[in-house]
């Protein structure tokens, strides 16, 4: 039967190519970080758009120096921001501050601390270096030309994307609307945080580590429900979760037990399954399907490390894609130890991070079984492991998913 | 001079014992993400708190099955969330639901695919492998005893933290108060992106790169100013931020010009200078304060790459000092090529990722001085590189501090 299984790359694959995209919205600067860009941004100027001086000192023309003069009249400031000086005479200088334009005439910066000033007179000093032309200016159009594409669409913007979009000028960037997602958990034996508790009864937590993680990574039109094992309900309540959001992240329900309706109550809600199990450790019963009205639906087993391990896996990837992100490379990393694989499946191992002498590698974490959050505290994530039985060696080197 | 100066690790470190603690506060499950845990969580049941079936099947007595039996008349089912059944008699069996409390009478589960059931009795498949006692099965406290240390105060709260919260059936947790964080760019070159620019002026970016990365690192409460190279409105100004927050991030003015107002303006307003420049390229113009109410103040200069490097290097581990956290163990990766260090300072060098024969390592991505956004584009974050002259070789390991 595991034959028949979808690999976990076959499955991400599937799920790359069926998230329905998110309609491009525009977003001022400030909601920008974490957004995917959706058109391309093409520079409006030369960057720098000027001569641009990069030390505070004085400015004057290399030639006056070579002809042999070290002392300069200081005929006036040039102020970042202001409007450009001349240089009235090859005899002056002119002190400059970073950032300014480089004044017209001037072709040489020497900084402060290689002079002296007195009576209006700055002097180069004598143990400082000797000035070299062009040197402390950064020139126009270095970085890039009025034209050119400073950044494609599908880049994923953080500090630096967006500061190259404020750097040209723009207020706003057509990037992919946020998606609207909800989380659901179900199951009988889960009671909201702080209620009551039988002793067959335990604290619904998954909805929370799911909620978590997508904050972390930058989501923020998140809201979550719990549906108890109840073919009615369930059905009524995902009909409308449906009708409010891009993408329904489902908690439990999915393995082969009487009450695991939640794989028939999608399909009776038009919700067309692209597959359910993959060959993997912990998390095979992981179901993914697309609604008639495009919405992604991930139902993930509800062992909590299943549950984290699969949103890590595929949901954040497909998030990616319905956003219309490049994907990305994978971090790779090796294992401090070699680790036996025994069953035909891909396995999912937490590790931490140590320190071996050929660098930083993972440390196995092994969870028991897949039923507890505690067991994958101070872990960075998993390694994927090639089905077994096999034996992983130290110099392998495995993709590295972070949580 | 350099020689007085600190080491980006002795700027760190001073930057971790002057950072004034935020008080703390006690927040909900759902805002708990990326917050620093401000008191020791104990388990308040064993985990798990009953011995739970962890696959959908049958359980019944382990001895009735050595004693030759394999076929089981169904007497009941026992669902997740429900009340224990007891196993009338040791020829039955009970069917069990992943996440259910094993029934009263059974030590052993036979998952569903390894079944046959026809009227009411379930057989044991011939092809199946044997039962085994308590597999299939997470037993009482095996995860973590009531009374057991979960999380230690000073704990980063990511997914598996927040939902070890929440199993433990807490609502809220005591956590760091978020910093009110203001962001300040000075400099009369700089005009608001969308704004009509004179040739010699440029678009207001970095403090947008600080308010992503901020973003990015998950603080939200955020503000931003533009101050001009003006003495009284600079004084006025930063006077009403230190009043209304708890950090304050500046960008530009520490360098040496005559306009370069805010190591001298923060020093009026009561902010204790702890240093002023660090060896280091870029950045080597830090200035670090605290204010006489406990502010925190970065002054970073205003180069657009400094401007993040020092955020990255020194604000974001500061941000965590704050809220109490412990310090974290800094990655590491090797150079994919050889590296020349020039000057006597430590140098901050972006990097992208790569593979090598020896598995992923960080490709060198240096910038054109330290003026351009566009050059970052790519990368990864930096490594930091020991002060030269030396050539850094492939195989040394280096710190590498992500965007």
């Amino acid at each position: 039967m595991s034959s028949r299984l979808l690999s976990p790359a076959e499955a991400e694959a599937a799920i790359r190519q069926q998230a329905t995209q998110l309609p491009a919205v525009h977003l001022p600067l400030a909601a920008l970080s974490g957004a995917v860009l959706r058109e391309s941004i093409t520079s409006t100027r030369d960057q720098p758009p000027f001569d641009r001086v990069t030390m505070d000192g004085i400015a004057f023309s290399f030639e006056s120096w070579q002809g042999g003069r070290n002392s300069f009249r200081i005929a006036g400031t040039q102020a970042a921001g202001a409007a450009p000086l001349t240089l009235p005479d090859r005899t002056d200088c002119i002190e400059v501050m970073t950032g300014a334009m480089l004044p017209i005439g001037c072709d040489c910066v020497v900084p402060v601390e290689n002079i002296d000033v007195s009576d209006g007179i700055a002097q180069l000093r004598d143990d400082a270096p000797a000035p070299v032309r062009n040197v402390n200016v950064h020139a126009r159009g270095i970085d890039s030309r009025r034209g050119d594409l400073l950044l494609p669409s599908g880049c994923r913007l953080g500090p630096a994307e967006v500061a190259v979009i404020a750097s040209n000028g723009q207020t706003h960037a057509s990037v992919a609307r946020p998606p609207r997602i909800v989380v659901i958990s179900t199951g009988d034996e889960l009671v909201e945080p702080g209620q009551p508790l039988q002793d067959w009864q335990i604290s619904r937590s998954n909805v929370y580590a799911v909620l978590a993680s997508l904050r972390q990574h930058g989501y923020s039109t998140l809201s979550h429900d719990h549906v108890p094992d109840d073919l009615p309900k369930l059905r009524e309540r995902l009909r409308s979760h449906l009708a409010a959001n891009d993408v329904m992240i489902l908690s439990g329900g999915v393995s082969m037990g009487r009450f695991d309706y939640v794989p028939q109550v999608l399909q009776e809600l038009g919700v067309r399954m692209i597959f359910h199990k993959v060959a993997q450790r912990p998390g095979k019963p992981l179901w993914f399907g697309v609604g008639s009205g495009g919405q992604t639906v991930y139902a993930l087993p509800g062992n909590p490390v299943s549950t984290l391990v699969c949103l890590t896996r595929y949901v954040l990837p497909g998030l990616q894609a319905a956003q219309g992100a490049t994907a990305r490379t994978v971090e790779t990393i090796s294992l401090a130890q070699s680790y036996e694989v025994k069953p035909p499946l891909a396995v999912f191992l937490p590790v931490t991070l140590t320190q071996s002498v050929a660098g930083q590698c993972a440390l196995p974490h092994p969870t028991r079984g897949s039923g507890d959050f505690t067991s994958l505290i101070g872990t960075v994530g998993f390694v994927e492991l090639p089905p077994g039985p096999r034996v992983v060696m130290e110099d392998a080197s495995l993709p590295l998913y972070r949580w």
